[in-house]
């Protein structure tokens, strides 16, 4: 059974408690590693013993925010108390979650957060989960000093597109304000996030724009990516891809095919206003939002596009 | 001779004349637009006479912010107070240089201002003019509504790339977070801002990309946009591919190359932090900023790219 607290309780869970171990999220972007870091450097300001960890390595890119004695590692630490960050869901731990089956205390702001924890912390309408631990840090007395303004505005930025995504609220304008006048290096964390991408990103994200084709008038877009091209790739480096088609103009479907391992077809299908994803995935058994919505396809390519045109057809305003 | 004038001045001004023509800049930009419409509003809630006008039509992309008697034509409006916002200097007017050559008021964000205007509000530390124009609409006594909260949303966000640009500071963000709870759509302001563009730029961005060649062991990559390239394109559809080339990580010089309609090249230079691009064009007689300088070159695009690369070649890292 888990307990709801707020953050005032959830400081004071925190502050009776020591040998802290943080859980982040795999596939760890921004907003866990922000919220994770910015709570170890908070507890260790108060003098508490505690330790970052992953299911795998943390990535360099985000490596100014490493700190010694914060990564959770062989040096002799023993857990005692488990706090989730940006977890929706316990086998978002991947790897962590059959060591630490039994977390105390979960901080999150996943409108679809699944239960799993002790105590759970979890505002929905916070763009980031860095936005919580903001308010954390602040109920446990800790200033906010140039190290945790940094690791905080990366997991702001990270989640809200630095301010341009629809979850930013003039909550997450001003807090953004706070951590540059506590010193945050906005420019170097803003060139980091959005203006670097490897140069095997580069290239798949040509090859997408390549393989971009128009239906229907020019209403509907379909870019392929094939196993040859993800040769060398990370996952995560389709990331943003799928948005791709509607941001040119008269698109009202977009649609990014990604083919499997074991055949057929990954399809994400982004809508304009006029046009409900979620319905569209949902003849295939996928399921999604109003605007971004997934299925599963089986088949080569084109005989993917050819049986979801035949349903966007329909549905076409 | 220009005087210069504070926000409070300024108003002052605004406050005591009547048939204010106010002038944007030549290729109106969404600051520009925001703050001659913001300021429209402001004073026709005042009950003033007032018309915005710019050398072209207005663009049907911000035609949210064209209210009616807002914009100057052959309704009978005689302008007696000439007001330019954001216009750097006289000929960033246009074609309405030469009917407007006496301007009363100017208001501008640029440190590189050329005087031309009886009176002069500049702050070069805003990153956009619409932050100076909201300190006037609060000094004229005007109640920020919905529709001003979008135009000032919409110049605020075009000129710091929604908070994203090094020019964002504190106040940008708390003006955001105002504005947002004024009712600026800040939603669709973003989504037309950043996520829409026509199928002529898609194209355009896609060839670019293709031209992308690497030199130097990686460390420079230069883009080639050709005449064909640029058919029925805007030149408002080249913003953004200057900066491509650096966004790949390694890539310490990235060069644009745009052939000139009378041969030769024009050429763009952005750099990492470790090059001064201005140094780079200045050796072919451009010049620029630290990190962006530019200069024109002679010859084929592979001449254009050795003359470079041998001057590049001196100075990289």
């Amino acid at each position: 059974m888990s307990r709801t607290v707020d953050v005032s309780e959830t400081a004071g869970l925190l502050s009776s408690e020591d040998n802290i171990l943080i859980l982040t999220h795999k596939n760890p972007d921004g907003d866990t590693l922000g919220s994770g870091f910015a709570l170890w450097l908070a507890l260790d300001s108060l003098g508490k013993k505690a330790r970052v960890a992953n299911e795998n390595e943390f990535p360099q890119k985000y490596a100014y925010m490493y700190y010694p004695n914060s990564i959770f590692g062989n040096d002799g630490f023993k857990p005692k108390y488990i706090v989730a960050v940006d977890v929706a869901e316990s086998n978002m731990l991947g790897g962590l979650k059959r060591s630490y089956s039994h977390v105390n205390l979960s901080i999150d702001h996943h409108g679809t957060h699944v239960p799993f924890e002790d105590n759970l912390l979890c505002r929905a309408d916070s763009g980031s989960c860095c936005e919580i631990i903001a308010d954390i840090v602040d109920a446990l007395g800790v200033n906010i000093d140039k190290s945790i303004a940094d690791a905080l505005f990366t997991g702001v930025c990270s989640d809200t597109g630095c301010f341009r995504f629809s979850n930013t609220t003039p909550s997450t304008l001003i807090l953004g304000a706070r951590l540059m006048e506590c010193g945050a290096d906005t420019k170097a964390i803003n060139s980091l996030l959005f203006e670097s991408k490897s140069r095997v990103k580069f290239e798949l994200e040509l090859a997408a724009m390549q393989s971009l084709r128009f239906f229907c008038n020019d209403a509907v877009a379909a870019i392929t990516i094939t196993r040859k091209m993800m040769e060398g790739c990370l996952p995560s480096d389709v990331e943003g891809i799928a948005s791709i088609p509607t941001t040119i103009e008269g698109v009202e479907v977009g649609i990014l095919l990604r083919e499997l391992a074991g055949g057929g077809y990954k399809v994400s299908v982004r809508t304009s206003e006029k046009v409900n994803a979620a319905a569209i995935c949902g003849k295939f058994g996928g399921g999604g939002h109003l605007r971004a919505a997934g299925c599963e396809l089986p088949g080569n390519g084109n005989e993917a596009v050819a049986t979801l045109l035949a349903e966007i057809e329909k549905v076409l305003p």
